[in-house]
């Protein structure tokens, strides 16, 4: 019951942009804008980069004070494995917990048993066994992890890909091959099975990591997904309002070429961004 | 007897916060703060890291002027193996003896035999092999080792489920195998034998390392800890005092979410805290 009840949610963000925000002028903002949901965070990703230690839950008050300016859904992180941190996030009613490898992981060794919840939750993922694991796990909905905070997509757009890459192997094996795959991913052999099926993922699939640009959010619609997180992107941007609805317009426009050019003009600076392979912390590696 | 009079003593810490302190002041606003106990010592973990070089037992005038502020039991660290500062610790009259890795390791083969000692011993472990060669030497109190001064509970996580999963390993086993398990966690059989019929370890297990937060806190018990020790996590925080309340608080009510998310409201900044794998150096390898 509990997982339909959250399936349902995940589908209403279907076509939506979510958006990291840290204050509640950002929040509605991001509303305004029309961002499907909003992340609640004390910092947003390229900050929690830059401040470096170790990064955890936000204050529940400010949350609390984002939930009250908007109506939109409000999603929180928790650590990686932190039972505690999710268990306070579902006390305060968040709509939705993303146990996100933005914070530092709390347990190298296990994700959190969200099967146990009644919010529901949101993971990252950078292969389809990943994804796989974390469905198992109880997630409710799947975004890859792209490396978040570096404005740049070449991460999540390998991380879809893989994914998608792998969906499309598993619908041309042999059913004979289904044990060995399920082995290979590590998941029960039941859920590859309705991957297979589906030829999908059982829940709905966003990009996040390193989207800056309408540019950028419109590309990963063409490459499948059906959402786009935006965590920096926005309010590292030097008009984050224009950005926000040019954004959000981009995911809704993806196959009109002549309309993505137009909101992509007049934006000014969009985040500075980071090349990947100056990275002091791979935040994708975290938590598999 | 004075093994059932050690024993007892730490009984009294159960469900309980135990916090570094460096002056009769953070003594008080510990104690204050609900605190079963405080360690006495010159620097909190965070700052012997930063500081580097060797790190000793603290000064005992020092450690005698937080006994004297405070009417809680009184910790202090002795070096690995080093006889002579826990004869000195004894000598000036701690409640507990904390034979600690975050000090410098005086011998890098044996630990003290601290059933020599009248007062009651308290050692690191990351697993359950540590935990009872610690035993049977004569600690009454185990806690886990952690990554001192780093306000990352990922390795204090590590180390309470393998000892958990230690033991309920040993609870399957075929009792004809209790001699190979002991050979294996290099500790005498009876001790094996005991951990196996309790179902846990016969003294208090307390987590230690990376505990900053009142979620880090309620997680550790969550995870099956009876208390937890506080370093670096109080006296780095923005509000030391408030910060000290709301872990006690935390543990005492690990159960109630709603109550963990209050107490979790408007602390200020966390201490900053380290990855991991930047550490210069990894304490919770020290001492075997």
């Amino acid at each position: 019951m509990r997982e339909r009840i959250n399936e349902g949610f995940a589908e209403m963000f279907k076509n939506g942009v979510i958006m990291d925000v840290t204050t509640p002028e950002q929040a509605r903002i991001a509303e305004d804008a029309g961002a499907c949901a909003v992340m609640a965070l004390e910092r947003v990703p390229a900050d929690i980069r830059a401040a470096g230690g170790v990064a955890r839950m936000s204050d529940p008050g400010r949350i609390a004070a984002i939930m009250e300016a908007v109506s939109v859904p409000v999603m929180a992180k928790a650590r990686i494995g932190h039972l505690a941190e999710a268990r306070i996030l579902e006390a305060i009613g968040v709509d939705f917990i993303d146990e996100s490898e933005v914070l530092t992981p709390a347990d190298d060794e296990a994700h959190i048993d969200k099967r146990a919840f009644k919010t529901p939750f949101v993971c990252g993922a950078r292969d389809l066994g990943e994804a796989l694991r974390r469905v198992a796990e109880g997630a409710s909905m799947i975004r890859t992890k792209g490396e978040a905070g570096t404005g740049n997509v070449v991460e999540a757009v390998r991380h879809l890909k893989a994914v998608n890459r792998q969906i499309r192997e598993l619908a041309a094996m042999d059913p004979a091959e289904l044990g060995k795959a399920a082995a290979a991913y590590r998941a029960p052999i039941e859920l590859v099975a309705k991957v297979r099926e589906l030829g999908r993922l059982p829940v709905v699939t966003f990009v996040a990591g390193g989207v800056a640009t309408p540019a950028d959010a419109a590309f990963m619609m063409m490459l499948g997904a059906e959402g786009v997180f935006v965590g920096s992107g926005i309010f590292k941007s030097e008009d984050p309002a224009k950005t926000a609805k040019a954004v959000v317009q981009a995911v809704i426009h993806w196959q009109d070429p002549a309309r993505l050019a137009e909101l992509s003009k007049g934006l000014g600076q969009p985040m500075r961004g980071l090349e990947i392979a100056g990275l002091a912390t791979a935040m994708a590696a975290r938590g598999v």
